[in-house]
């Protein structure tokens, strides 16, 4: 049992489309007491037929858990988390899995629920929206942020190892800032581009010729522009700073490969692309090395720093273990 | 037989990376009489273990051959081109694989050889290059743009019949200006905002957990910033002023994205991605009316402008037979 030793973990999610819903799957998979919950009747239906506990209202749904996942739009998550919070004891833990952290860390700081609510973002999806898309594997070997707070570190243990045991992610540990940061250029600013892609595309005169010859590139660059237009519009507007400043980054380097196209510069052209292409190559895999760290009673501070330090050097945990109060995490670092 | 009805058909196919090379195995696969032929030794010697004919001179590779595939790095084909045409006969059929193709098209005609060279651009590729990465199958299904002259409609025929019936492409009948500024905004722009996108996250701070939390959509829109750079760079130079206007194009529609972020209008941000996404689900799969038509002998400005209107209009052409100066082609529409 990952957090209850004497009894079968109670899980709860709330709002159950496609990272809910692939979060009550693979919890109700591995064999978890999970109840699941969401405000549209017709998909309270679908999971029931697809044989998954539904309550039909949320607080059933909540009551007597260990541990609720938040899900849903993102606009509605800061009123789920209040109706949650006082729908559960002080003892159950609550995370979300909406895309941007920032507004929504600040907002269970103000409300005092620091302690039990660990802002949290599994990095995965697809372009179909639902419980119908929802996928019990989704999570398997994918990046699922979780922002560890000096308060609320005993909270992160516990979701850490529940992330890494019963979904087999790879936690990466940052502040919820940071994460915002990092999302608005590795997920946002895709998305942005996409768009713009397909839609000048869509308003070019040769509108069905570039269609017809769309090559790889241009699927790959615009799958993104498929995914439900109000969902990619609530996760932008959810970061829009941080996405405004990614996106100046990226057309700073795009005004530079137009320069150098623009004058005829075939070396700087070619230098710019051996820049993308190193980015490109890492991602093809890079090597790690594994730690494993512990910390006392005490070493909260420290622990923080270590776990921020973690996320910010690319790198995750596999594995967490809280052992009257000492913590030992099993970290992967990329080689440097 | 496809060119010669009495005679096996003799091929050769100059300059064999990966696309020449994909050419290459194709048609030594259909049982084509092809030579292959590359400036570089080690490729030479790499087709002959995959046991696939090779020449070690240019000269010998075109000798006596009905058609002639020219390949190699974007800025060598004009010389090719000249080389090639000259070893060859009057009625060896030419035509090259490279990205764009007002340049050649332009230069071909200076050189007298538009009633034997037809400009051709197989629409397909892979992010690694050389004809180690070659695969016969790469152009089954895909688009194959071939440039269709007035004075060289007898080639164009012969050349389309041979890339439907061996390659099982998708001939797509195009001026070669249309072309070029059809893959100006279908891939060399998609392109540049990989490659800005790829370099941008490089240059970041964030870089490490910019690359460890990149999910699909920075995945996806990066994955051409993966391919040769100096490929790229001559790629995005043979097609400048095009490639310039398609990108102003695509930051006008980013500049809308951008200001309807910034100014938090929701509205605004679905309306636009609700147009990027009509492009987007035209690609996953559009319908097609067939057609059949044929044109006699003398009628071939109609034919040329017959064939245009199918490439603008989206859509491709499956089979071409002449008969006695008599053409039938079986033509594919997009359904409107």
């Amino acid at each position: 049992m990952v957090l209850r030793a004497d009894a079968r973990l109670r899980a709860a999610v709330v709002g159950t489309g496609l990272i809910g819903g692939s979060v009550l799957l693979r919890l109700h998979a591995a064999g978890v007491d999970v109840t699941g919950w969401d405000p549209d009747e017709r998909t309270r239906r679908q999971a029931r037929l697809a044989g998954v506990p539904t309550a039909d209202r949320l607080a059933d749904a909540v009551a007597d858990r260990d541990v609720v996942f938040l899900g849903g739009p993102l606009p509605t998550l800061p009123a789920t988390l209040v109706e949650v919070a006082a729908a559960t004891a002080e003892h159950c833990l609550l995370t979300d899995v909406g895309s941007t952290k920032a507004e929504l860390a600040g907002f269970a700081a103000e409300q005092g629920l620091t302690s039990r609510f660990v802002p949290g973002h599994p990095m995965a999806g697809t372009d179909r929206a639902g419980l119908a898309a929802a996928l019990p594997e989704l999570f398997t070997g994918a990046a699922w942020v979780l922002c560890p707070a000096p308060d609320g570190l005993a909270a992160f243990r516990r979701l850490a190892t529940l992330v890494t045991d019963v979904f087999a992610a790879r936690v990466v540990p940052m502040a919820a800032d940071r994460h915002d940061a990092v999302v608005a250029l590795a997920s946002h600013v895709p998305h942005l581009l996409a768009g713009a892609l397909a839609g000048a595309a869509h308003r070019s005169p040769l509108r069905e010729a570039v269609l017809a010859l769309a090559a790889g590139s241009f699927r790959d660059g615009t799958r993104v522009a498929g995914t439900p237009a109000q969902r990619t519009g609530n996760m932008l507007r959810g970061n829009r700073d941080q996405v405004l400043a990614a996106l100046d980054q990226v057309t700073a380097f795009l005004d530079e490969l137009a320069g150098a196209l623009r004058s005829d510069d075939a070396d700087a052209l070619t230098a710019r692309y051996a820049e993308a292409g190193a980015a490109r190559a890492e991602l093809a895999g890079r090597p790690y090395d594994e730690q494993v760290r512990s910390f006392p009673p005490g070493a909260e501070p420290a622990e923080v720093a270590w776990l921020h330090g973690i996320g910010a050097a690319g790198g995750h945990l596999s594995g967490c273990r809280d052992v009257a109060g000492t913590v030992s995490y099993v970290a992967h670092l990329p080689q440097t």
